[in-house]
């Protein structure tokens, strides 16, 4: 069952450029991954969201999207940035439309 | 100019049905409001997500949207809710797929 991954990242004023970057580098290491399906990145237009930037991605199964997350390269790439930028990633289904 | 709403919901344990009927009311109210496109509510399929809701709705505008978020009839629905259900909402667009 393809899922929903969304991850919300605290981003704090003047770093936004190399919170980009990062999450660059990560986008172009998870699209190579199998189970990836397609990502769309949103930063914030108001000043008054508490998260900057926002990843909507959809994978094929949660199983997929774990193995990925639990690679010793995924760690490598994101591990120097989870103080930097605090983010809460969660996976999840469409209850309501 | 389109815009994404995401709103990110803390749920405590045992609330989810509170929350989801919470959400219903508000979503009805929004549905009749001036811009309003579309909506996709998300609930948490891991146990840790720290946000067990989080609603992604499309906007004709940001004006359209933050109309709405400012007229009593909103802050009637949503305001004895705001510390039960903690919540962060922004306005975004996307920028990387």
């Amino acid at each position: 069952m393809a899922v929903t991954l969304i991850n919300a990242f605290e981003v704090p004023p003047g770093k936004e450029q190399e919170a980009l970057e990062f999450w660059e580098r990560v986008a172009e290491f998870m699209k190579r991954q199998p189970g990836y399906i397609s990502t769309r990145l949103h930063r914030a237009i108001v000043p008054w969201a508490r998260f900057h930037l926002i990843n909507i991605a959809e994978w094929q199964s949660a199983e997929d999207f774990q193995a990925v997350i639990g690679s010793e390269e995924f760690k490598e790439l994101t591990e120097p940035y989870s103080e930097i930028f605090p983010h809460y990633p969660g996976l999840y289904e469409v209850i309501r439309t």
